[in-house]
């Protein structure tokens, strides 16, 4: 070869290339023997951060898989940032006991982490934020992740992972899709690790650094669960004809709608209406959002919609059509959500339904707290897509658990009023103020539109049980909108009896 | 409302959310006017840097178009960035004699910018990378880009970008894959705006910033060229022929066999023996990697392969191949062929088919200069597949243009012969001495196995040339090998005659 300068003009220093340094890049593997041989791999230290999906839902067994694995290193004083948390993660709780965790970032808490957060079990608050304002703030940099644990229904040896195919395939992999873009290392954890190269890759292998294959990341049977679980209730199906009526009425349902729901049993009964208009006018839509259900695919499939922009499927119906269906797209968080992209696919969304554990005179929604002010939720997606949507509906019944759920004030503000268009309920629909022209349409069409404040008097009369007032301790969640700034606390809650011991099933 | 304290303990400083900050996100749209437009609100300035991919190859319009604004716009010592350049791309030397552009950074380049080049056009010398050595660049931080203008067969106005539509489709978009993930800034400059979504995304809206429409990217029928023109001369046959021969005599030719080809003729004829032999060995193969073809195509469609790992369609076959066939998949520059991934497709291919212009003595090859010296080329993949295959073949006939192919040293070191295992021409083949298993295993087969240094002796033979000696001027151009150190320059050309004035078409 031939003898290099040792600096080039225009160029600077040179680093010659070293023959004796070249010859086969060799084949590597980035498979590991266990989930300890990844922490120490990927230099886990006190007080880092380790991230986490919820695509398997209350079905996944990664978190604390790798939970039991942080802790056995002896790990303290990490931050788990998921962007949800389940039932199923219960053991959590007893991490943070030990202190092996004391941060928790999250859009979403269901279950006893919620209860024990609620009832003061961290120091520190926890931080709760929207999907989209979870991506913004992991694209920003507010929120670092040193290494992210992606549950991987299968992967290969040099990374790649698919969640179309092995025992837990769960479909579109939307919500790490952000975060392997950012971690500063990427784990895949898989029960189906399949030769190189996996047939259908979801996230490439340049963005993970190690795989590590255990006996099983979950049960794809936990996919469906949650706010997932459809009903046949007579109450759900009048809210949804409802709901689907003041889309027909707001003029927005026609050629090229695009329509996104969550998965209750009011979405859907809202979707079913929704599609049988749009078949009976003969309209063709452009594309369904968010969550995707079974629901969502029949549309997609009779033609009513052309295309599904898929951040999480909601199901198993889901998982199969994204698996055989070019139509059925993934998405990340970020292009599904984030406030900061120039426009997510929210963004576009004609209407939206949502649900709603509370929602008051100025159309605030809490979703995070119960009416006993302990943490079983939280935004998720509902604060983007409500900020998104053209039309946005939230639908609740007046009351639940002997609760009233319209109220002059909501125990916790998850999603602001002004961006809630209609509040439809058993006994009647609400217009926003500030969407006179929509009140308009709705009165035309013959739809019984009264002042919210009506329905939370109706709402009040038929309450069994008052709520108690907010409470006072100490700030145990703060959550954030999602731009960042803080729209709500949640506080401690003190609680009158003595919390009871659990006897192991 | 809740009235919010100024500071949470174990939170920080709040921002409190604004309620009159907040209603409806509001539908934005990416899509700017013109070229212009996209220049300003990129805040683009002089000494910044551009990047383009090449996926139209010898039909790109986008590069020249661009180009023509910065120049418009009164730009100076730009770099430019691009995956590769080709003979469509002419007018760049007038932006570099004008002073628009002085700076190139580039894996591949022919036609008359490497003239140019090469007569010490440019002040500074360009730097030649690999396809892969140019991800870690960009990965790495050490080549930042500015604004990467993505030439996008379709796109919609939220900037996500296909290229599976449109009149332009050009297939996978592989490098700018890469180039999204790092530049400050993208532009998606498309010539079919869709609806939004886009039914096939390529690059997520989340990854562009503005949308530009144009009336044409670039003409479709130019993917196929350079390198990817078939051709039937007995010669490219004869040496397919042998390199089939050689795969299949060195037992890597079985059950999960993966493996690359360019897009040449002896590429071509290469591909299609090995595809006779898997066919009636009933060898079923695992994966095809690189640039795709219609061949590999058809060898998918046959079954002898499970899948395509595609950074670059090369031809029409394999745009409408990637269109409808999910085992056809997009991989981008990082994951082909990036050393820093922890593991490339490139490293787990089992054996590649590579050209050369010359191949020296110790196998070193060149594919960066023609014999007088002048720049035509570049890496490309080429030492990328080479460092990563386990059997790297390169192929090429004795003489061409009556020079000496194989030769004691090349003019120009590309790809170092410590990657290459053997050397198949139209006269024999020559074995890399620290392969002596493979030279005994090709023997035992009965091929016609020589020493290096022997078929060099019949190149000289037969040649009716004489290179004339390494150029001895200023350094017009330097070769990173794919880890980023210097293997090689290229010196400027003195030429005879006076530059002949060109008389425009």
């Amino acid at each position: 070869m031939q003898k290099l300068p040792r600096e080039i003009v225009g160029y600077g220093p040179v680093r010659s290339y070293e023959a004796s340094s070249g010859g086969k890049a060799g084949i590597r593997s980035k498979v590991l023997a266990n989930l300890d041989a990844a922490i120490a791999a990927c230099g886990l230290k006190d007080g880092d951060t380790v991230s986490f999906h919820h695509h398997l839902r209350n079905g996944d067994a990664v978190l604390n898989l790798v939970m039991v694995a942080l802790a056995r290193r002896g790990l303290k004083n990490l931050q788990v940032a998921a962007s949800s948390i389940f039932p199923v993660h219960a053991p959590l709780v007893a991490h943070m006991c030990s202190g092996t965790v004391d941060r928790l970032s999250t859009s979403f808490i269901s279950g006893p982490v919620g209860e024990a957060i609620s009832s003061g079990l961290l120091g520190k608050p926890v931080v709760l934020t929207s999907h989209g304002g979870r991506a913004r703030a992991l694209d920003e940099g507010a929120l670092k992740i040193d290494v992210a644990f992606v549950a991987a229904p299968a992967a290969d040896a040099l990374g790649n992972i698919s969640g179309r195919m092995g025992p837990n395939a769960c479909g579109t992999l939307g919500y790490p899709l952000t975060d392997v873009d950012v971690a500063e290392r990427v784990v895949a954890v898989t029960d189906r690790l399949v030769p190189f190269p996996v047939a259908a890759i979801d996230i490439p292998q340049n963005k993970v650094d190690f795989v590590v294959a255990v006996d099983r990341i979950g049960d794809q049977g936990g996919i469906a669960s949650g706010t997932t679980q459809p009903s046949d209730d007579p109450v759900s199906l009048a809210i949804g004809e409802s709901a689907a009526a003041v889309i027909a009425a707001s003029g927005l349902l026609r050629e090229g709608f695009s329509f996104q729901t969550g998965a209750g049993s009011v979405s859907l009964r809202t979707a079913e209406a929704v599609g049988r208009e749009m078949a009976t006018s003969g309209i063709r839509g452009s594309f369904c959002a968010g969550g995707i259900t079974g629901q969502h695919v029949k549309m997609l499939q009779s033609g009513l919609f052309e295309t599904l922009m898929d951040v999480q499927c909601f199901d198993l119906e889901a998982v199969a059509s994204y698996q055989r269906d070019v139509r059925h797209q993934a998405m990340s968080a970020a292009a599904y959500a984030g406030p900061h992209v120039g426009g997510a696919v929210v963004d576009r969304v004609d209407a939206v339904v949502l649900g709603a554990a509370e929602v008051d005179h100025a159309f605030n929604v809490n979703v995070t707290t119960k009416a006993d002010g302990v943490i079983i939720g939280g935004s998720g997606g509902h604060a983007d897509a409500a900020a998104g949507s053209r039309l946005t509906l939230v639908t609740t019944r007046l009351t639940a658990a002997g609760f009233a759920k319209i109220v002059p004030d909501v125990g916790h503000v998850t999603t602001p009023g002004t961006t809630v268009d209609v509040l439809v309920t058993d006994a009647g629909i609400a217009v926003n103020p500030k969407r006179a022209d929509l009140a308009d349409r709705l009165k035309q069409a013959g739809l019984p539109v009264v002042r919210i404040e009506t329905l939370a008097d109706m709402a009040a009369e038929r309450a069994t049980r008052k709520r108690p007032p907010r409470a006072a301790g100490r700030i145990v969640a703060v959550s954030e909108y999602r731009d960042g700034s803080v729209i709500d606390v949640v506080r401690q809650i003190e609680r009158d009896e003595e919390p009871q011991q659990r006897t192991p099933a």
